[in-house]
């Protein structure tokens, strides 16, 4: 690829991603959602304007794709997360397991091998939380018990979902699929988490003095950039995800005193290096080679999807609206999206089956805040929740950076 | 390339750079002077661990020039310019005409061929000021006359050196040396600027004013950059350098109300591309293939360059100490390393030339600070000079935003 070419590229990915973003931000839709839409417009089902698949586009999303998952690490206070407690634990357990058996057996039903029912299986089980806590910020329900529960269910979701994404994906990228290969890459994944965590927790504090002392501009925010890559980096030779290691460093410099704004800094590289994923996604879709198979298959994953995260609201007390919950759990978010770039590149997806997966995540996401819209009219506001307020905080907090006013 | 050894690269690139960096802060050098001996140290001729031919890693640093051409056009303001006047003018023509015309003698005598010594002589004669204006700024004397025509002659010669640039690297990219070639080249480079800032005046506050009311994150700071992707694809397309193209767009956006903003901005995303071009100009260089000859014309090259600036110093009015100027003048800086890169991409030098000519860089680029301190001692400080102190002004600006305080 010539340098003109790479910025023709580049050009037409940032107008699909901005262009379609916009419109739809104005149709109370989350611009991600415009971003994947306009890659479709652009990509090889439009007007192929871009190559999905050329290596260095391929590259630059993987790391659009690290600098969100660190990014979601930097949002997450792993130990206030705890004092949330029971519900949200409850809820987001069953959230991974039911929608799990669910893609799973859907899977199986139509047909599709063992190793690529449970990547579809394991696909339907992630979600994050940025679409559902900004929908419930627009209607000022921020602060009910429904929404904490479901923020702090999402987080806890988001944690399990990378570690089964992990799991699936290395034994998707070849080891054959035994109860040992399994507990050998979960225990990795597990192992690498906590060992990271510990002596991250060491080593994080003394990384951030020292960076305070260098006079080289942006040094705080380069030392954080090469502590995720080198974390990813890592993660990946030890037989694990690059994403996991990613988030791990989020989690570990969210903890050190200049988090919040190793945050603000990631955040403005992020703008650039993640639409170019959320593009890519759009344009990896090949609507002619979708079968009619693939189509079945990826509808019956939405409806067992939808329903294992509805049940999974049923989890929570019944002193919540169980349905708010289970409605709130639905959208599949940026990881699930990882999942299907992952299955496709290591040949278990095949483009029509990853063109039935991406449909539904886009499908998911729009249904989802008219659902809300319903389920928690405007007008009805509830006494604030006697659940720590710490998780709606931070989602504020969050609201805020994407442009939108918390109540 | 896979998404791990990707990463492993820009862990290398940004250490290096970082480190470097630091260090030659410390020492009183520009910071960009230590990442491109870290890119030594960790390039092909040092540790080896990356690979500064890389597909990947090259677009990036194609990217990083076309950001760093972007940001001095829009650090650039034309108008403004001409008011400093004649004696900037003066030095600038001087100043590109007679290194030209050493360095194309030298190479000559060398034994180069015509083209590869019109490449040598041209490649002489630009330069930019970041490196004596912080120099300047740090001793104090950026209120001084001598410092006003310096930096005033130093944007002109930018534009003389750019187009320069442009029409030998497009002769250098195939076309025969006639002096029709030559002739339409210059008028194409020339016709481009010119066209692209008379459609731009009338374009640029549309667009801004379009931009303001989007709603979508970051919309100034892509439409910015679409901008100047677009005209450095335009510009390609036209039949002249890419970074022209970007260079062009710089002054358009320069001369719009949100000017500032969009400077800032793309400051931002440059401090991650810019260093990855630096220390790839330091990987690529290669100790082992420079031989006795390569070192010679690097020496001798030197020479005339020096030469030549110092000598353009006397262009200037008696009225001010022109040695100052003509030292001042003498630092090569990244449009020159720039030009060696495209020398070497389509093949006209060697790679013990470009060897040569990256190391002159970095030996003038030593150079200039100790000598200017020689003869400008902090403890003497002129009255303001009558001239117009705009120039001056941009400069405290552009200080600031490396960290250094102005006087």
């Amino acid at each position: 690829m010539t340098a003109a070419s790479f910025f023709f590229s580049l050009i037409v990915i940032f107008g699909a991603a901005k262009l379609f973003g916009e419109i739809a931000e104005r149709f109370g839709q989350p611009a991600v959602l415009g971003e994947m839409i306009g890659g479709i417009v652009v990509g090889v089902s439009g007007f192929h304007l871009i190559d999905p698949h050329a290596p260095v586009l391929k590259l630059l999303s993987e790391l659009g794709v690290v600098l969100l998952l660190f990014l979601i690490g930097l949002e997450t206070d792993v130990r206030r997360l705890i004092s949330v407690g029971g519900p949200a634990a409850a809820v987001a357990i069953t959230g991974v397991a039911l929608p799990f058996a669910g893609g799973f057996a859907v899977a199986r039903l139509a047909g599709t091998s063992f190793p690529v029912a449970i990547f579809l299986g394991a696909a339907r089980t992630t979600k994050t939380d940025r679409i559902t806590a900004r929908v419930l910020s627009d209607l000022g329900h921020l602060h009910t018990k429904e929404s904490q529960v479901i923020l702090g269910a999402a987080v806890i979701d988001d944690i399990l979902g990378l570690i089964l994404l992990t799991v699936v994906g290395t034994l998707a990228a070849g080891e054959r699929l035994t109860a040992l290969a399994v507990g050998k890459v979960t225990v990795t994944a597990f192992g690498f988490v906590l060992l990271a965590l510990a002596a991250g927790s060491v080593l994080a504090p003394r990384l951030v003095a020292l960076v305070t002392r260098l006079r080289v501009t942006k040094a705080l925010f380069f030392a954080a950039l090469m502590f995720a890559l080198t974390l990813a980096w890592l993660a990946g030779q030890a037989g694990s995800g690059l994403i996991i290691g990613a988030f791990t460093a989020g989690l570990v410099l969210a903890r050190t005193d200049r988090g919040p704004e190793i945050e603000r800094e990631v955040h403005n590289i992020a703008h650039f290096f993640v639409p170019i994923f959320f593009v890519l996604v759009g344009a990896a879709v090949d609507l002619r080679q979708l079968t009619r198979t693939d189509l079945l298959i990826g509808a019956l994953l939405t409806v067992a999807g939808m329903a294992g995260k509805l049940a999974a609201g049923y989890a929570a007390p019944r002193t919540v609206r169980r349905l708010v919950i289970g409605v709130g759990m639905m959208p599949r978010g940026e990881v699930g999206l990882i999942f299907a770039r992952i299955g496709m590149a290591v040949g278990l997806l095949s483009a029509g089956l990853y063109s039935a997966v991406a449909m539904m995540v886009i499908l998911t996401t729009l249904a989802t805040p008219p659902l809300l819209r319903v389920l928690l009219p405007r007008a009805e506001r509830e006494e604030v929740s006697t659940l720590s307020s710490v998780v709606t905080e931070s989602v504020a907090d969050r609201a805020e950076d994407d442009g939108t006013s918390a109540m």
